[in-house]
């Protein structure tokens, strides 16, 4: 087991299952993408540990969703990335330092308050890999709509180890 | 003539003109820019073979534009970035890994289906580059609004040979 | 002074201090993020040179913005870039090449002239650092919403000197 395997667990946290695709969807492409020393995370939603899609669903700002849930599924974002990059890395301990990432919230026209729901999986990232290895720049913004219903996506770039 | 070329050929693709910009949109940035074995992908629409750009226009999810509809914008926005390619690299076949895509749709706030509209571009790179080539991270996402009405629009980043 | 530091004051230009973040708001991310010889660039938007966020607010295609107003607000997001690069490398000439912009526009639904917008930006980049240097790949398109009701937040990436 990886440190960063320890870690996950000495915190209590549990990587999903890969994503259960809702019926009719298609997705031709990787969660991970590794080009050379750089891996590339594909637009990631909230998972429960079954890999089913994590609730509330619809517009952060409205009745179906609050920022604090929001928040939290912005954290189950950050899990279900780290799941895929697992998967494809063998170990998180291969992860050299977080690049960019780029979150996106499902949100009504005059929400204002993106930071506090990406924190979440900021949050996640740097208690985990710590502020050297976890530091990434970043973008919180609300998107027209998401896939799928989904409250928050998150796409990111990581350097790691060959 | 290339291979990738080639292989549009065979498959009866033809690759568009420049962009023809609409009467007051100055764009001062490249289609593609090269630094090192990278090459960046401008944000692309979808364009007749003559460079205008492709109807219909408007948002995903309303009556302006089926799902169907803007899969096929998606693939010949997919056509027009590999235009750009070809120009600033003389051969598509200096392509040596596609890295990321980042989809953006011009929907309904309430639409859910962007990766079926995505996908119009995705199946034409791994069908024109193969799975190893072409793979790629990718997000698929609505925006807010897209200029000059496009119901779709795509950025993204290749490897290439030196 | 670099002589990137001595064209912005010939330019007549000033970089303004950093973001005073307004109450509750917590960004636990660097404005500028390097790896390697890459720096990324934070989501940011316009400020005045005192560091608070830069009016006017709300949504570009409303009474709110007008387009020469928000032109001139994603010149200010470009400045303000520039004074988070120059923070993280000493100076600006340490900056070898930009890659990518990516510019986000606070808009109604119908707007359609987000180039104009994000043109405020790249004339800005190209003025001061040319052509060779300056050149960048860029998408404008309009975000559902912006944190704290900003117009304008471009995020980007360079190349730099180690």
């Amino acid at each position: 087991m990886g440190m960063i395997e320890r870690k996950l667990e000495d915190m209590g946290l549990v990587l999903p299952a890969p994503l259960q695709l809702p019926a009719g969807v298609v997705l031709p492409f990787p969660e991970v993408n590794i080009r050379g020393d750089r891996a590339f995370i594909s637009g990631a939603g909230p998972l429960n540990t079954d890999g089913s899609l994590a609730a509330p669903f619809g517009k952060v700002g409205s009745d179906d969703v609050s920022v604090e849930e929001a928040a939290h599924l912005a954290k189950l974002s950050g899990l279900a990335m780290l799941a895929g990059l697992q998967r494809s890395l063998g170990t998180l301990d291969r992860v050299t330092g977080w690049v960019r990432a780029f979150g996106m919230v499902n949100s009504t026209a005059d929400f204002t308050n993106q930071p506090a729901v990406i924190n979440g999986f900021s949050h996640l990232i740097l208690e985990v890999f710590g502020d050297e290895i976890g530091r990434h720049a970043r973008s919180a913004v609300s998107m027209g709509a998401l896939p799928m219903r989904i409250a928050v996506e998150i796409e990111a770039e990581v350097m790691i180890a060959l």
